[in-house]
């Protein structure tokens, strides 16, 4: 087994190098190789995701991912900016399926924004579609209008679009989740507007069928943003496309007060993937061994559970993470009065020590 | 002056009838024609907006709507269904330039999700673009794949795009909006990912230009949604598309946790508009008088200030409503221990009694 470590940039390194070190400590038998992406390899290569890298991560049986970008690459063509090489990642490697779990953790309920008994336990699965839609429909740019309000201005434009086989394998992934916990799926769709997402709504709808035992309903995007705010735990799995998705996800992520600790999972049609935290690369702090680890060391759990078939030795990490959680050690972004603040090293060090 | 009266469906009647109260009570000098819209539409004239309506809101000088929507619509073609009389209200009379402001009443805090500090204090304006984007964009509909994915199999595809002076015009009005505030503008994007928000970023950024005195900050759309509820009192003015615009709205809308009391405004080029509560049509609770007609009442006073140069009528309402909440007043959306739970009708006699 070979997996693909790919730091990127501003606290990527720091936080991957925790996530090695209690890989490292498991005592597993798996290869693990190193290469540069996103700014990082810009800089090296000239590329967010340079040849050698896409095709460590073609051949590795996972990738391992920091987070990328920087402030200093905003100028750059777009093409070569560093998010470019998580979209190509993505694309590259079949990527369709992302699971983005939001989890309220007891010993942080007080980091949410929201009042804790809104979001005390909170466990909620987002299924986020990751190579369709308004992402990476054709065709895009910029042209001359021939028609809308103002026929002969310059506009720009893109195209959303699902297919009905790229619909019912991301909604075949939701509903095999959701029997593995709550067995409900909300499916966000913006059906009263998108001729894109009334098809959603019935392919949803059509392959529910196969699925009697799993309750499904429907959400207009905008509700859901809303009932996210307002009462959280009445999800249990939410599937949706990318765009929406990519909004959702975040909002999900950033209620539960601790997106610090918030991994996230994109999977292949065989379970392969990439695992990355769902925070970004921070670079206002990098550096500084100031960012929190565990996102990248429970992404690294994620992997072992989902793509490395190592459910035990993904669940020592869990319980490791738990056990630092309950000794009062924290980060500067979850840190309260009345716990212990610790920097990226100590974290990492405190994790292995629990292992 | 004329008012067209749209009271629509659900709730919408209810709410609509305490606002002309309050209206009736400022002894101005304008006519109000009430027309049916959305369901009720439907039903009395087999379409949701039907000529006459259309007529009636167009050579009238402001349209006071209520809400539209009930599930029993839901198996209509898409085309019959309420929503598509708000679509095609805006398109006709060219509302490209929808407020929707995100208030904390004082006397409210504690109805907001979020903790009290998060939101005390909160007033926030979003602009949102609404005549454009991928709500109108054409072409859009089913079709056989040509490439993607999956080629050969059935899709379906929505265009999005925004043409140089849609953008211009809504960036305008943001500016000019933030120099009557605290002179803050974020544009809210996707550049990163979509052609259309590159373009988006690039003419409210040339714009900006005129506009010196007022700071402007471009923020992506799944960064938004998180800083929303991380800590909204960071916003002043969110100026953003039509979609993204649809969802971050409601997300604000909802972190208040007083919905049943936010208005909105929806204008033209010359400050014509469309009025409309922020909530929808809640047909659970439709003909039971437990409504709150607050945001109703509240739209109406925004329509005297904006469409109707009466800005001391629209601040004799405000103040009114202030003062009913500061008697204790509260319908069921809002009520807690402690305060007097009061219907529909009571609300509305209340704001009469308090002019
Ligand atoms: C960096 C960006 C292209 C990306 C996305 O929009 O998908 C990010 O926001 C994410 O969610 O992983
Ligand atoms: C009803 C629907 C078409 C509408 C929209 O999406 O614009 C609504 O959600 C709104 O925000 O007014």
């Amino acid at each position: 087994m070979k997996i693909a470590i790919l730091p990127g940039d501003g606290i990527g390194p720091e936080i991957m190098a925790e996530a090695i070190k209690v890989l490292n400590v498991l005592d597993l038998k798996f290869e693990m190789e190193t290469a540069p992406v996103g700014g990082a390899a810009y800089e090296a290569a000239g590329h967010p995701l340079p040849e050698a890298t896409l095709k460590l991560a073609l051949e590795s049986d996972a990738v391992l991912f920091g987070a990328v970008g920087d402030w200093k690459y905003d100028k750059l063509e777009r093409a070569l900016r560093p998010e470019q090489a998580i979209l190509g990642l993505r694309k590259n490697l079949g990527l369709f399926a992302n699971f983005r779990p939001a989890i309220c953790y007891p010993q942080l309920t007080h980091a949410s924004s929201l009042k804790p008994e809104l979001v005390a336990g909170l466990d909620i699965l987002i299924i986020r579609e990751l190579t369709g839609d308004i992402y990476f429909g054709q065709p895009r740019g910029r042209r001359t209008a021939v028609d809308g309000h103002f026929p002969g201005a310059e506009e720009a434009f893109d195209t959303m679009r699902y297919s009905r086989p790229e619909i019912e394998r991301i909604a075949h992934v939701a509903f095999q989740a959701a029997r593995l916990r709550n067995k409900r799926v909300t499916s966000v769709d913006k059906a009263n507007v998108l001729e894109t997402f009334q098809f959603w709504k019935d392919v949803v709808t059509e392959v529910h069928a196969q699925y009697p035992d799993v309750e499904l309903d429907h959400m207009y995007v905008d509700n859901a943003a809303m009932q996210l705010v307002r009462a959280p735990k009445k999800f249990d799995v939410v599937v949706t496309g990318n765009m929406f998705g990519d909004i959702l996800s975040d909002e999900a992520a950033m209620l539960t007060g601790s997106i610090g600790m918030l991994p996230s999972a994109s999977l292949d049609k065989n379970n392969k993937g990439l695992y990355e935290p769902s925070h970004g690369s921070a670079p206002d702090i990098a550096g500084k061994g100031l960012a929190n680890p565990l996102a990248t060391i429970l992404s690294a759990a994620m992997m072992l559970k989902f793509s490395l078939r190592q459910p035990e030795a993904a669940a020592r990490i869990e319980a490791a993470v738990g056990a630092v959680l309950s000794q009062g050690l924290r980060t500067a972004d979850i840190w309260s009065e009345g716990t212990q603040k610790v920097g990226t090293r100590e974290m990492g060090d405190a994790v292995v020590a629990a292992i």
